[in-house]
C-alpha cells in the first residue's frame, strides 16, 4: 500500500466505517438469493471512493452533521448494479480477484439482482425529498446505461477516435463520480459556485479515474489487479492508450497493433508487444498525461473553498487516482 | 376482436392516440441503437393498459386538464424496461408474435437499454417534482426485480404454494398495475379515500391480469397469443392452474402431473394431455374464479367515485381482462 493511501485511509477512517456500516443497513433485500448476491458484489473490498466522495462533499459544503449515512449509498448500489450488469454484458470471469456473481449464480439472477439494485439506489435518493437529487440519480443511471452501451457498438472498431472514447467515460463513469459530488451540495443547498465546483471536482476526478483504470490494464499485475490485464483488450474495448497509439504509429506498427487487437486471444508474449507498441507511441504516457491534467482541474475547481482538513483530504484522494496500482 | 375491446378501443381512442404519440415523443435515446431496441419492444402493439390506467386515473380524480402525457409513459417504459430483461432471463424466443430483442441485438444490449428504459421512467417520474410519485416508482421498480428474483427461485419447484405464486405476481404485476393508478391520483392530489380507491383498483385489476395471462398459457393458440403455448411450463414456470391442479389431484394423477412438468421438452400430446388434467382438478376453473373474484373486488374498489363515462370505461377495462384472448 502506498503512503498516500494509507494516510487517506487514516483520515477517512470514521466515515469509510459509517460507509460501510450504511451499506450493510440500508440494502434491505426480501429474499436470501437477493442479499447473497448483492452481498458479494457490495462487499468485495470496493473502495467506496463514490460514498466518500458524498460524505466529504456534504462536509466542504459545511453540511455534515445533518448529512444522512444512507445518501452516501446512493451511487455504491448503483455502481454496484451497474457492475453485476457490465461483468455480464463484457464475459467477465474476475472481479476483485474473485468469481463473478452471474458465474456464480447464473446471469439472470445477476441481472435482476442489479435491477434491485439499481432500484435500491433511485428509493433512497426519493428520501431525500429534494426533485434535484432524484433526478440527478435518475439522469446519472440514464448516462450510464448509454455510456455502456456506446462502448459496446465500438468493440473492436479501429476506427474508434479520442473524442468518442472521452464520450464514452464522461458517461459510464465521470457522471457517477460528479452525481457522488453534486447530490451532497443539492442537499446542503449551497449555492451555483460551490456547487459546480464539486460537480467540476467529481467530474474531473471521474474522468482521471478511468483512464487511470484503462492504464492500469497495461501496466499492472494480475494479481494487485484482481482480474487479468489486457482484459480490456480481450473483450475488444479500445481504450485511450491504444487509440492514441493507433493515431501516432507509422503503418508498419499500426498493422502490428491492430492485427493483435483484432485477434480473439492472444498470448503473454503478444500482449507484451503490445504494451510495447503502446510505450513506444506514447499511448501509455499520453494517458497519463491526460489524466494527470484531469487531476489538476479537479484540485483547481475546489479553489472557491477555504482551506481545510477536508479540503486536504479531497487532493489527496485526486492525488491518489494516479497513484492507485489496483 | 371482442365486442367488449372494440367498445373499449373506441372510448378511449384519443388517449390511445396521445399514448403512442407521447411515448415516442419522450423516449429520447442518444444513440441509434438504442432507439432500435427500445423501439423494437415499444412499439410492437403493446396493449397499452398501464398508461391508459394512469390517465383515466387522473380524470376520475378530476384532474385532467393539467395531466401531462408524458407521465403515462412511466410506467409503460418500466414494463418495456422489465421484458427486455425478462425475456432474457426466460430464455424466451418469441413476444407478441416477434423475435425478442436479445435475440436480434445481443443480450448484452438488450440489458443495457433496459437499464436506460428503466432509468428513463425514473427520470421522468422526477419531473412530476413530487417526491411520493417518485418514491411510488422507485419502490415499484424495486418490488419487480424482487418478484421475478422470487419467480426464478422457484421455478420447477413442485412444492410452490398459492401463497406463494400470490406473492409473486402481487411484486411482479400488481405493484405496476397499482402505480401507474396510484400516481395519478398522487398528482391529483385527492384525499386518501379516492387515492386508496385507485390504487384497490389497480392491484386488483393487477392480480387479475396476471392470473388471466397464466390462463392464456394453457388455453390459448400460438397464433393469438403471440408465442407458444405452455411457454410458462417450458421456462419452468408454475403457475396457479397448475399449483391449484398438484393440490387437488389424487397421488396417481399428481404424479402425471409431475412427470410432465419436470420434463424440458413435452410434446403436444403431452401438454394437451397435461392441460385435460388441469381441467380435471379444477386448476383451470380454480384460476378463473380467482380471477373474476379479483375483478369484481377491482369494480367494487371504484363504489366511491360517482357515476361518469370514465368510471364505466374502467369497468369494461376490469372485464376485458378476463375477456381478453391474448
Amino acid at each position: 500500500m502506498s503512503d498516500l493511501k494509507r494516510r487517506i485511509l487514516e483520515m477517512a477512517k470514521k466515515d469509510l466505517e459509517d460507509i460501510e456500516a450504511a451499506l450493510k443497513e440500508h440494502v434491505h433485500p426480501e429474499l436470501k438469493i437477493v442479499s447473497d448476491i448483492a452481498g458479494h458484489i457490495l462487499f468485495a473490498g470496493g473502495k467506496r471512493l463514490r460514498p466518500l466522495l458524498g460524505i466529504l462533499s456534504a462536509r466542504i459544503c459545511d453540511f455534515d452533521q445533518d448529512f444522512d449515512r444512507a445518501f452516501s449509498t446512493v451511487f455504491e448500489y448503483l455502481h454496484a448494479a451497474t457492475l453485476l450488469h457490465d461483468d455480464l454484458v463484457d464475459g467477465a470471469d474476475l472481479r476483485r480477484g474473485k468469481t463473478v456473481a452471474h458465474s456464480i449464480w447464473g446471469n439472470s439472477e445477476a441481472v435482476l439482482v442489479g435491477d434491485f439494485l439499481l432500484a435500491r439506489s433511485l428509493s433512497i435518493a426519493a428520501k431525500t425529498r429534494n426533485c434535484d437529487v432524484i433526478a440527478l440519480v435518475a439522469e446519472v443511471t440514464q448516462a450510464m446505461a448509454q455510456g455502456e452501451i456506446h462502448q459496446l457498438s465500438k468493440i473492436k472498431s479501429l476506427d474508434i477516435s479520442e473524442e468518442e472514447y472521452m464520450q464514452i467515460i464522461r458517461r459510464k463513469t465521470a457522471v457517477v463520480f460528479r452525481g457522488a459530488c453534486r447530490m451532497s451540495a443539492l442537499i446542503a443547498g449551497v449555492g451555483e459556485e460551490k456547487k459546480k465546483a464539486v460537480s467540476d471536482f467529481g467530474h474531473h476526478l471521474g474522468i482521471a479515474f478511468q483512464m487511470a483504470d484503462d492504464l492500469l490494464d497495461y501496466t499492472c499485475d494480475a494479481q494487485s489487479l484482481g482480474k487479468n490485464p489486457g482484459a480490456d483488450l480481450a473483450e475488444g474495448k479500445l481504450t485511450l492508450p491504444v487509440i492514441h497509439a493507433l493515431k501516432s504509429a507509422p503503418q508498419p506498427q499500426r498493422a502490428a497493433i491492430e492485427k493483435i487487437i483484432m485477434q480473439d486471444v492472444f498470448s503473454n508474449d503478444e500482449f507484451e508487444a503490445l504494451t510495447d507498441l503502446l510505450r513506444r507511441f506514447n499511448g501509455i504516457q499520453h494517458t497519463r498525461q491526460m489524466a494527470e491534467r484531469h487531476v489538476a482541474q479537479a484540485k483547481e475547481a475546489l479553489s472557491v473553498f477555504q482551506e481545510s482538513s477536508t479540503k486536504t483530504l479531497f487532493l489527496m484522494i485526486a492525488d491518489y487516482v494516479l497513484d492507485r496500482n489496483a
